[in-house]
């Protein structure tokens, strides 16, 4: 019964499929999923009001992935544009769990579940996430 | 006295600096200004109704860097906005070459010029340049 | 009790960090590490004699993959050399699971779990593992 | 008429072509030649007695492209092994000029002429060679 904003709707951020990100199987390298899911979710902090670089710089936080699992279930191709989401699924003290979705025109192509620390610059001890954020996630 | 539209105005493509891009001086790594240059070269190709995926699964066309300059003059950061720009400088029969500048709000950081050659897919022989695209070129 | 080579002592392969690899927090960036596990896999392959190009080229055989989890426990940095381990977890028809961990000096920085599936190729369906790899793996 | 060692004989240091490195026309993505040209040229500053964490952490000292230039002869393909050359051309207060060739087995794939500055760390003010790697330069 959340009524916090972030949780309403998965944010969606695109990225186009460029050389860059294929390999010479024809597809995406598996890698490269990752820099379109960290991309959405920096979108999606900047969205909140958290630039990262303000953050580090300013505040003397970062975020660090701790763990990660993704699901690859079709390929990309070069020119696709995929749609990819970032939904909120729960916050701790000094760390919170996403979940992600890669679609192109709707169909699922990868998702992920990403648990991110919140950590101190540049010492990277565990930190308790900004306060701003904290309530705009679920517990 | 070129009246081509490619040649009239720099075409721009905004890319941002990402995680990905960045790397432990805390600024873009520099084989990372090149994906920004391709991706605004790719994104220009498609303005002038070239798409590489189409042109390579359907004309057997694509196209390859031969020669590659680039000047790095200032160095970017995480969060910056580049507006990296391509301008037409001449074309050959199977290829042709760009200026192209990564700007961080109208500063230069960083210019390239790349000659690229047009081949045949599979078979990586050199091919005339699609004639709309050729007409579309400076001479 | 099984007696195939493969599972007997882990592979390793080392990886050296360059600047590449790292980003603006002064670590490496996540998803490279994926491409150390991966360096590990293909060299862990050709030790078992199973080069990846002369598999596409030859036996239309490619190797993608299905699901990915990591651990991320310690940041690497610039210069660390990472010993990346490959253990064999089990194989079924068309597919096999990996364990592998990415350590520096002994120290576990990261490890993975990653299930790859054996698909034809270019059609990219689901194709038996060549018997002489899966011979080699437990079952 | 120099003595140095470093102008002697160029250093080589090879690099396995990975799916990482490669694109979907089933070549070496260019951007990827700059990181193997990178690798040799920190192996080769190693050779020398120059790390370059232990050179940014305990002297304050980076260095920086200032300018590139690529020649593109072949392309390079998955499981391709290149060896990597570093030759110094030239040095100034506070730069230097390498040349470095990609070749396999022996033929030329790529070229490349890097100049490279030295800079303080963080402020990345230019500063002038460490003399140890100066004197091992030619003029």
């Amino acid at each position: 019964m959340t009524e916090n904003l972030a949780a309403q709707q998965p944010f969606v951020w695109p990225s186009r499929v460029y050389y860059e990100d294929t390999d010479t199987s024809g597809v995406v390298y598996h890698a490269n999923y990752l820099k379109y899911f960290e991309r959405a979710c920096t979108e999606w902090l900047r969205s909140l009001g958290v630039g990262q670089e303000v953050l580090k710089r300013e505040y003397g936080t970062v975020f660090a992935l701790r763990h990660l699992e993704v699901d690859y279930l079709r390929a990309a191709h070069l020119d696709d544009l995929l749609d990819v989401s970032v939904a909120p699924v729960d916050s701790k003290r000094a760390s919170f769990t996403l979940d992600q979705e890669a679609r192109r025109k709707g169909e699922l192509i990868a998702r992920a579940r990403v648990k991110v620390a919140c950590l101190g610059f540049p010492g990277f001890a565990p930190r308790v996430l900004p306060a701003f954020l904290k309530q705009l996630l679920p517990a």
